[in-house]
């Protein structure tokens, strides 16, 4: 059997956390030999997710008590919640150089630190660190993945908007200046944080629109988006809680440019990704479910005809905590391992 | 006590009949006097419906066994399949001519008998009802409604679309080339027929969008939004299915004309609502969820700023079973029949 | 119009609160004069819940700030936590004597204060209160209630479990010490607050108990059935959640004693409550679902045979923000202030 | 790389079909080499079920259709419906006599062919085949199913019942003529068919029992209960529906016999499952969510001791679709071919 790289999660009690551990757990190539929990320090996993009793795991220490030269991991994954991450990345690097992450967090998407300070209303902790992260989309940025010590994961909406989108922007395929992405989310992508608006009661039975005119996922689709148009290019966004745990489902209208029509947008996606092995393109007029990319790393697309000559409506579907998280982070390391990069996320989704 | 009209529900198996009855029930001015169900017909309403156990109701009976005459009804609604009550309407005023309907089916509600054929694939089977009948949305056709024999209630994505939008076409406040209408609606809407697609486990836990390109209601959209602008109108609509049981959401992306603001569509909105009983708008920025407007004939408007300069989101919410159906059909039901109009469906949404 | 009683409810901003205000928005001789939220004092009632924005409703107030006296209240509706409203009542008691109180927490309904003290963990607050406090299960003490001050509102699983068990132990007809009674509640039982352990995300799509072996209503079930029985009765009591918001199924498994049959202890029941608003006994066989009484304030109760020779099953099933407290506390209220026991809370079921 | 076998699933068009294409997609040593599906014949997989749409798989062909000594098949899982199954097996062993197979359908698991009758209420239509059926209970039954021609894979509902059960009932722990099982499961359970009580909107936000008193899968659990403890055994069991799609959670009461504690009963349990891989016990008090075994091929069994003396609790869960279904029969196909048990079938819970 292959040697097996000594990995460590940080923030193993939240979603992320746990799937990156449920992915882990049956990876080949992978051995959990850290967890780190702050609160919950002391505690065993099953404690905080009894889906892993029946497995050996270490038990969560808090991230002070970590030795990083000690603890001798070949990687590390970040799934700590928002605005934490840069201050322990920065003592990472500091303690071991040549330590590899995989951030899960958005403390390192935004090439441009004045645009992280103006989205998240506060400076940016290590912009140094910032300069050398590659944005781990791993289907635009593979090259440099490989070879990256800090990969920072995309988000999951932006994951869901990026897959369909950026083929059709590079191809000058749609007018720029008209695309409106309305996206739909189950409940886990905001986290395990106990909030009144959380709660399964508030949740169950209904459906509601959120962060309407300017959610903080802008400012990722705004950078990849520019940097594949190269020009400005702001989309209009708006996020959705649907009542389910996972999937994501993003349904775009865009018109064609130059004469291309619907069909002529679905054959660039088809081409664009004949070869991934985790973005699926439908046939023409079918629209993806969520349900069914559900546990699975796959990401769906489908391309229908609008009734308003020249529109076309785009539909993507992935799970949040998948390829919108904790699958595409082991593609990541997959490719900064020098594994075959689907290795471990291969589960085919659950469905019912 | 006041009299009581005597009133009828053909189809009172399906949901839209149910929650008729439901209603209806605590009237203080109706009387249930007349209950069909086809396939059912013999079985009490609490064999198909077990919350009427309690109730005193009379027992279903076949539409063909009713004497029309005899039951010396005051007001009937048909909540029937489509397709099958241009019929059954004709039938009825066949028999007794001075009859009132309210007819919750599609059946009536498109003027234009050509443009009935080409979206429902058959000659309309009354085109002389046709011209009678009075599209019964009520905050738009209130005057015409009182006299009309024959009501076609709107359906509930459309009643969902128009109520924000109407206004604003009135107004020439927004550009009628670019509406994007991104529609989410509880199971209920479906109806009560058992399909595959429409179990349980078909539909929880996941989330998708139906009919894309082309869905039947964009006929009565294309209806009402050209009357309003007095020009040909298309907007694109996709709507999608969510797992619940009840509420229509509508995410409405507009760009307002002639310098108009996202606040002044706002101003615009409030102004047109203000004396509405059924019609809510919020303060700018806040936006609805269908939770809270659960069983009730509320609906919610909410207009927010679009990050892009010029765009504003328009949401809007309602109960589909209520006021896109069976809701509105009584408040159409109290018009005719001279009561006031919010008499017994002035119930409080039920949330959690 | 008759006068309207001025009501005053504490603790508005939690789900029974809100179940109340619901329902007393409609009640015809109710005029909601005083809501209490400590934490969300200053707050306009639509600020909690989205729901009321159509109605004109009190601002929120801390209870500290009321003036009992010139608040003028006919009737107060406790719907505070669970071992906060002893000293809040006696607060109320000391300022205004004639003051009449229905209280929805758990303070007062154990007559006997060591056995509060033994299950709760703490002294009880207002002992001589206690002795006055009137237990508010209306089918039962109804007489006691009308000229009642003090009314403890039973709690929501003891309800569901004492309509069905109280006719049958009263009729020496089951054997006392082999029930079982398993019971499934929905989420909103568990209340407003924002607990890891209730985020959607954790309570949908799974299933399970809790308190095995030993949850606090049982104290509240063996009060009252060993009153019933005039022996002690200690039943076997299985609370589970299911992912829904509204609803407590009991299924209870019973032995006949003195050779009575499944369709004698039907029997027993159907004729206890056959003049009751809010309990229906359903034929002999059929049981109920929680769906069927949704919204409601009735209770459904069915009785089949088991197959082992002897024994029964019985099932019942409430709304348990409804029959289960609200609905209860207004049924007391009408009771209270003379007027017709079902005033306001006859809603029919809200399915789908 | 190790021989794949040939596998076949007839019935692929249902849930525990499409589970075992789920498992057998990923299972090392196992190619699917055939797909039925009457109604569906000559379609895609995909088209039945979109989640495989990226994965390469046989068309669906009929049964008829099959030319089994051609197919060359060294399994065949047979997912068919209930009462079709024996004419099947029947046909495939005159056709091939050394076939293998695994019935995941009631038709084989009664080896009493006139209880079949009785409960089923038709003749069996294979009894000698009977005869040879092994039940694959492989927690029970390891031995006999390696050599075994037709495993009767158990029913979901009597595996939940049986795991927890059987060691006590062996150890003469508890008494047998007072135990009941009350068994909640997802919607899966039902299978795919379209039938209105099955539809989204009549189970979403509700819960209820059925067939009490008298529910088929009873038959398997005397059988099973009365062969272990070589006496007749009728437990009490009634079967709720759950609105979640996968999972079941059996809430069982027993008492303990000859002084046995509910600790005592407990410990036989860790014992007799200390060394299986997929039944795990939990710590003493502790009780089992069916959300922490979803997906997997896990049990898990919780034990608690009743407030009333001599009584305990015990809870297990299971997937239904997996350990009570598809994975079980894969667990039989690795004994039957020579494989590690626990090849293929290792995937960790999906939770949240």
């Amino acid at each position: 059997m292959a040697t097996r790289a000594r990995v460590g999660v940080l923030g193993a009690s939240g979603y992320t956390g746990a799937e990156l551990v449920r992915l882990l757990l049956r990876h080949p190539r992978a051995e959990i030999a850290l967890l780190t929990a702050d609160r919950r320090a002391g505690m065993e996993m099953r404690d905080v997710f009894p889906q892993f009793s029946p497995y050996a795991l270490p038990k969560l220490v808090s991230i002070d008590s970590v030795d990083w030269v000690g603890a001798n991991l070949d990687l590390i994954f970040c799934a700590l919640p928002h605005a934490t991450t840069q201050k322990v990345v920065s003592a990472i690097f500091g303690a071991t150089p040549a330590a590899r992450i995989v951030d899960l967090s958005a403390d390192f998407r935004l090439a441009d630190t004045a645009s992280y300070a103006k989205w998240y209303g506060h400076e940016h902790h290590a912009p140094d660190l910032q300069k050398q992260a590659v944005y781990g989309l791993v289907e635009v940025y593979r090259r440099e993945i490989k070879t990256a010590h800090l990969v920072a994961n995309p988000g999951c909406y932006t994951t869901c908007a990026q897959l369909p989108l950026l083929p059709l922007i590079k191809a000058k395929a749609i007018d720029l200046d008209e695309i409106v992405v309305d996206a739909k989310s189950g409940m886990t992508g905001a986290g395990r944080s106990a909030r009144e608006s959380m709660i399964f009661s508030e949740v169950s039975e209904g459906f509601h629109a959120y962060g309407v005119g300017g959610h903080r996922h802008m400012a990722e689709l705004d950078q990849e988006f520019s940097r594949a148009a190269d020009r400005e290019v702001v989309v209009s966004f708006t996020p959705h809680l649907v009542p389910m745990n996972r999937g994501i489902l993003s349904t775009i209208y865009v018109r064609g440019k130059r004469g291309r029509s619907a069909q002529d947008l679905h054959a660039i996606l088809l081409k664009s990704y004949v070869k991934e092995p985790f973005v699926h393109v439908l046939p023409f007029g079918e629209t993806p479910q969520t349900r069914h990319v559900r546990g699975s790393n796959m990401t769906f697309i489908g391309v229908a005809k609008d009734r308003i000559e020249g529109r076309a409506i785009v539909v993507s579907a992935l799970d949040n905590l998948v390829k919108g998280a904790s699958g595409q982070a082991i593609q990541n390391m997959n490719l900064m391992l020098g594994y075959p990069e689907t290795t471990g996320i291969e589960q085919v989704a659950l469905f019912p």
